[in-house]
C-alpha cells in the first residue's frame, strides 16, 4: 500500500503563497505563546499530564459537558487513528463517503480493514446507502464540513444517519468553527455519535498538532486504552489550552476568514468557476471548460499553490485555502489571465 | 483488554520526590527552551515539517548514517507503534522477553497479535528460545538496556539473535545513553536490526515526546506509510534538534546520573538489596526479607515514589530512578529505618 501523502509543504523561508493545506493565514492567539513559554519555565523533564486535564476542563466548561466525555490527540489524525484501532478489526468494514478526507482510506488500508464507500451524490448530498447495515460494518465516518466541498449535512440528518447506522459514527468536524451548525450537542443523547475536532484550523495551530474527541465518558474510556499514555506533549497541551480558553481571538478568526471566503467565492464565481456551498476555510472551485491540473501548475509556476485534487469516478477540482485578503488578491489576479 | 497504565504522575506542585518513572532529574540543555521559543517566534499556524529533516540531518551526523536511515517519532511509545502496525498483522505473532517494558504486550493486544514472550534467566540472561523460529512469528523486540533490570545484552549477542530470528529485530534503547555499548551500529550491517531511542531520558525530555528509529532506508520507507504524516509538532522538532545538537551536555548529565547510580547502588547493597547490574538510569532492588510492596507503600506516605513492580512468574521488587544527590539521600535515609 501507499501512505497518505499531505498537501506540499514548502521551506518555511521561501515566498510561496500557501493555499493548499487549509491552514489559517492568521497567527494563533497570543495566549498561546506566553502559556507555552510558562510550560517551558517549569521545565520538559518530566511526562507530561497523560489525560491532558488542564484542556479538558476547559474544553467540557466551552462544550457545555463534563471533562470526562472529553479526549486529547496528538492532532485529530491521532484522533483517527484511536477511533479506528478502537473500533475496527482486520477484516471488517468502515464506511466513509467519496470524495472526502483521503486519510479514512488509508487508516482502513493500515487496519487491514475494508473500505466501504459511498460516493456524494453531485449536489454533495448523501443517498440512504451511508446508513444501510451491511455484514461486518464497524464504524461509519462523516466529515463535516466535507473536503474537499466545503459542504455539510445538517444535524438533524446526521442524527438520522446515527440512528439507522448499526454501528458507531465519527463526525469529523475539523472545520466546523468555520460553519453556522455543529453536531456536537447529539453526543449528548447517542452513545454512538463521537465528534472530533482540530486546534490546527481555527485556532491556526496545525504546528502544535492538538486535536480532540467528544463522546460519552463509557466511550472514551475504551478510546483511552487505545491511545499511547503520552500522545501530548506538555507544551501542546498548554498551548491548546490557551488556545481554546481564547474565544474572542477564535470569534475575531472566524469572522475574517468567513468574510474573504465570501469575497473569493464571489469572485471566482463571476470567472465562471463552479463552487460549492462551503461552511469550512476553503472553496471547492471547478472550472467548465479549463484544465484544472494545468491551472494548478501554472499557479505553481508563479509561487502560488493551490491544491488540485483527483477522485476517483468523480472528476477533478481545485480546492483553494481562504488566506488573507492579499493572499486571495494575488491569486485572482493570476486566475483572471488563465481562465 | 486493559491500556498500559504508566507510573503515577502526582501533580508537578506536589513535593512528592520522584523516582519512579525513569525521567532525568535535571533540567535539559538550555538550548532547547531557546531553540523553541525561536520556532514559537516563527509562528504556528503552518504545519510541521513531516519528515522532521533538521532532526534527521543531525541526528544522523551523530550516528554517522544518512538522514534516510531515520525516521522520527512522538516519543519511542510512537515508534514502537509504528513499528508493531508495520510489521504484524492480527494473529501473527510478536515476540519480547519479560521481565521488560509493559507496553510490548498492551501492543500486541491492541495489534490483535499473539505474544510469545520468553521469560528471562535469573541472572537476566534471554536463553536461546529468543531467537527461535516460530510460525507466524513477525516481530521480536528486545529492551536494551532492559528495563525494569537495566541489564543489557552485549552487541555481538544481539547481532548473533538478530542472525538466528526469521523476523525484524527493534532494539529498544531508551536506555541506552547511560550504557557503555549500543547496537545502533549493526544497522548497517543487517537491514533486520532496528533501533529506538528516546529523548525523554538521557536528555531529559520526557515533557516534549521525541523518539526516533535507526533503520535501513527501505526500511524507513516502510514505517513512514504507518506514521501519522505530521507525528512530531514544530516544537518538539526544534526542542529535540538543539537537545541532540549538545553532546557536551549529554556527557555531562550522564556522567552525572552514573555516579549517582554507583553511589545509589552501592548504599542499597549495603543494605541488604540485591541488585542487578544497571546500565540505564535507574536501578532494580530487591530485599532477601522485607515486603517490596509494604516498602513501596510506606516511601508513598512519606511523599517518596518508586515503582513497585510484580512480573507473572517472576516475582516482585522496587525500580528506583536515579535522582539527585538530594533525592537519592532522602530515599536511603528513609530505607534505613524501614530494613
Amino acid at each position: 500500500m501507499s501512505g497518505y501523502t499531505p498537501g506540499e509543504q514548502p521551506p518555511r523561508a521561501s515566498k510561496v503563497i500557501k493555499l493548499n493545506t487549509n491552514e489559517n493565514p492568521y497567527p494563533p492567539s497570543p495566549k498561546v505563546a506566553e502559556a507555552i513559554r510558562g510550560a517551558l519555565e517549569s521545565g520538559l523533564q518530566r511526562y507530561p499530564d497523560p489525560h491532558a486535564t488542564a484542556f479538558r476542563m476547559q474544553a467540557a466548561e466551552l462544550l457545555g459537558v463534563e471533562p470526562d466525555w472529553i479526549l486529547c490527540g496528538n492532532g485529530s489524525d491521532d484522533i483517527l487513528t484511536i477511533v479506528v484501532r478502537t473500533f475496527v478489526d482486520a477484516g471488517q468494514v468502515i464506511r466513509f463517503a467519496a470524495p472526502s478526507y483521503v486519510l479514512y482510506d488509508t487508516l482502513a488500508s493500515l487496519q487491514g480493514a475494508m473500505a466501504d464507500v459511498v460516493r456524494y451524490e453531485p449536489d454533495w448530498t448523501l443517498g440512504y446507502r451511508f446508513a444501510q447495515t451491511v455484514d461486518g460494518l464497524r464504524l461509519a465516518i462523516l466529515a463535516n464540513p466535507n473536503s474537499p466541498s466545503g459542504t455539510m449535512l445538517p444535524p438533524g440528518e446526521v442524527a438520522a444517519i446515527a440512528d439507522a447506522l448499526p454501528c458507531p459514527l465519527l463526525v469529523d468536524e475539523a472545520y466546523v468553527d468555520f460553519a453556522q451548525t455543529s453536531c456536537v450537542d447529539l453526543v449528548r443523547t447517542n452513545e454512538r455519535i463521537m465528534v472530533s475536532r482540530t486546534l490546527s484550523k481555527s485556532y491556526a495551530l496545525a504546528g502544535l498538532r492538538f486535536g480532540f474527541i467528544v463522546a460519552q465518558p463509557q466511550v472514551v474510556e475504551q478510546l483511552q486504552k487505545v491511545k499511547d499514555s503520552y500522545n501530548c506533549d506538555a507544551l501542546s497541551i498548554a498551548g491548546a489550552t490557551a488556545a481554546i480558553s481564547d474565544q474572542d481571538w477564535l470569534r475575531a478568526n472566524v469572522a475574517r476568514v468567513r468574510a474573504s471566503r465570501s469575497r473569493l467565492s464571489d469572485e471566482l464565481q463571476q470567472m465562471g468557476f463552479g463552487l460549492s456551498e462551503s461552511e469550512a476555510n476553503f472553496v471547492w472551485a471547478t472550472h467548465p471548460t479549463a484544465s484544472h491540473e494545468e491551472l494548478y501548475l501554472t499557479l505553481k509556476a508563479q509561487g502560488l499553490l493551490v491544491r488540485y485534487m483527483r477522485f476517483p469516478h468523480w472528476g477533478d477540482g481545485l480546492r483553494v485555502s481562504v488566506g488573507t485578503d492579499d493572499q486571495i488578491d494575488a491569486l485572482l489576479g493570476l486566475l483572471r489571465e488563465l481562465v
